[in-house]
């Protein structure tokens, strides 16, 4: 038992070693930034294969530029089980979203390698470049690449900082872009037997439920809508009254009101679901104290596990509007919708990552996750995945990240378990 | 019946050559803008002053070099009704909020001289300066300078355009500023019988209802807060559940909500009320489609002529914040409240005149202000005041104001039917 908590310890602070090392890489006036596609994004990678070569695994580079590392006898097998994640950050992110993911790749190859425990089959760690939308305005560009799921207009998506497209930033990678252009995968898809990703959970529900770790049974689809108008009439505060008004503010009350009651009802019915309206405002240009205001925007962002709760949530979301628009002589301008479906992991997956869970540490927790991930991608692809999270306060994309060098061990011994045992 | 009507059409092409005449003196860009305290409206008060002398009418001047006409035989009276209103405008304002009521005085006086109808009391009308608060940040100036209810502070008020304060503007024209910082009335109050005011509405009452003007009952009074934070928690929009939620924009709409429910409840029992939130948003800086607002900012405007209506709203508004941040775990910060109180119009003139309107016109109609008005501060000063609304589209403080001359008409003739049979 000595042996195994000294090894542990040992792990531990080899992770903490690459945390702290990528952290003294990627510094920005707050937090960290490693942006996609970028020469700092490269450096971690260089940094990865350094350390990754130091401690006995052999360490390969994909057709994405995007870094594959592995135990040095699985470096030739036909087909692997990978452990993915994305090295790149938000601009002024915490250190821990994507990272931690690829550090726990590289923790369970080299616990493999010091315990010499096998895997029941091949696994290689992959370490992707360019997850975050922050950078291109689209995310999870180096696994759909891989995929072939890049929709070719994001290869001309242009860069916030330096306004040139995706295409010529991976050109001056090396990378080759004629693939993309087609829609075809870059890598060989038959190969992977599975993927999984451990990443820091970015709600509170570990912290609350005082759990180091959950399995992920799935990825919330949504469907939002950026700005929707909701047009009145203006007039004097005080001298329209009630019956004559067509109050922008009252409706949107009413309508968030509903939503929030119809929330309540599906949970206490067993569905999932979460919605939130993220941007409210009057018009700063003719608002007033005293002026019932003419006009009311708002964003709506609705996302559940389930496609029948998102068509549910969708027709209902327009019934209401519809019916307020007639109560109170109101117009509701909902623009374009953009939707996302949600990615379920593999059911056989996640149930051999709760058993892992439950022999190691006596009980399991499984949990959807809000945030989109790579593995949403490598499931689209028809990759049977699998997620696991680690608790980490004060949410993610942003400099306060907080995850537990010791939660994340829990995490990555959950996938060590995973990975000898049932896979 | 003919020599009624031809009289009357030719009192209402001198109330058109009034209000085209000011009209053409006070352009902007769009509408009209008489400026408080300024020689714009001291070319308005010069043109009246021309306009009354050659239509037989007595004009003088008060201490607050706002004007006073009567009939010539009225010059010398021991005590008079004021017919009063006020010849400022908003910015890029409508030609009739405030003048429409100098106009009605004017033309009573003029109805009275060509049909030698006598006065039950000598009436004398007062075109009084600034009464908007778009130039000082303070409103009723001229009317508070008058009754001696102008604090102190509001001499220091500084100009919105020149920066200078309101006592520098007063001693441009010559306003003695020493009883006015002692709080002194300017004018002999005992003097003034009664004060009655034409005002055009403000909100779209007598338009719905195909009335061409009412009866005043009072002037709404208000509690108002500019600015209250309703403080949560931001997070992930996907990955934060409900139970661990505390969103200020849910929190907003239940409080909004119930306000609404009981105001419809409020109206349904015969009180007087009417509620605004005219500026609402999320912080600009940090707001995002896909995060719950850390904050909500919105305004708060509660208007009623109930005094107890008022103080059971505060009551009402404060216990339902506590409970909603009770329940869903944010904070209210209100910042300072503003309050007005209600005036009410003297019940034996809103009787005089509600008879003077039936006997005129077959029906009587009465309603409150939302507005507020210089009658509220003449009530506040203990004179007997009553008002009269005309029929007016698309508001007020805006270009698009619209009063049909003839609806004017039918409000100035309640004004004579009151003041020559009851007065």
């Amino acid at each position: 038992m000595r042996d195994l908590h000294s090894e542990e310890a040992a792990l531990a602070a080899l992770a903490a070693e690459v945390f702290d090392g990528i952290r003294a890489l990627s510094p920005d006036a707050r937090g960290v930034s490693r942006p996609a596609f970028s020469a700092v994004e490269t450096a971690t990678l260089h940094w990865l294969a350094e350390f990754a070569r130091r401690n006995g695994l052999h360490v390969s580079q994909d057709a994405g530029r995007n870094l594959v590392f592995c135990l040095p006898q699985d470096a030739d097998a036909e087909r692997w089980v990978l452990i993915g994640s994305h090295v790149d950050s938000v601009p002024m992110g915490g250190n821990y979203d994507g990272l931690a993911g690829v550090v726990a790749g590289l923790i369970v190859l080299i616990r493999a390698a010091r315990t010499g425990a096998r895997f029941c089959r091949p696994v290689k760690c992959l370490a992707m470049r360019g997850e975050e939308s922050a950078w291109f305005g689209a995310c999870y560009l180096g696994s759909k690449m891989l995929t072939g799921l890049l929709p070719p207009a994001e290869l001309a998506a242009t860069h916030k900082g330096d306004a040139r497209p995706l295409s010529a930033h991976l050109g001056d990678l090396g990378i080759d872009t004629a693939p993309l252009s087609e829609g075809r995968p870059i890598t060989d898809l038959s190969r992977i037997e599975a993927y999984l990703e451990l990443h820091i959970e970015q709600g509170p529900l570990l912290v609350e439920r005082g759990l180091p770790a959950a399995v992920v049974s799935g990825i919330r689809g949504n469907f939002r809508h950026r700005e929707v108008r909701c047009i009145g009439q203006a007039g004097h505060s005080g001298a329209v009254p009630r019956a004559y008004r067509h109050d922008p503010v009252l409706a949107f009350a009413e309508l968030m009101h509903r939503l929030d009651d119809t929330w309540d009802h599906l949970l206490r019915t067993g569905r999932d679901l979460v919605l939130t309206s993220g941007i409210v405002g009057t018009d700063p240009a003719g608002h007033a104290i005293s002026r019932i205001p003419d006009s009311l925007g708002f964003s709506l962002d609705i996302r559940s596990q389930e496609v029948e709760v998102l068509d549910r949530m969708r027709a209902y979301l327009r019934a209401q509007m519809d019916d307020i628009a007639r109560s109170r002589g109101v117009r509701f301008e909902t623009g374009p919708e953009v939707a996302v479906a949600p990615a379920l992991m593999d059911p056989a997956i996640t149930r051999g990552l709760e058993a892992a869970m439950r022999a190691r540490f006596g009980d399991a927790f499984t949990m959807a996750s809000g945030g989109g991930h790579d593995a949403a991608i490598f499931a689209q692809a028809g990759i049977p995945s699998g997620m696991v999270f680690v608790r980490n306060r004060n949410g993610s994309h942003n400099p306060d990240e907080a995850m537990e060098l010791e939660d994340f061990m829990v995490g990555t011994a959950v996938l060590s378990a995973y990975l000898e045992g049932n896979s």
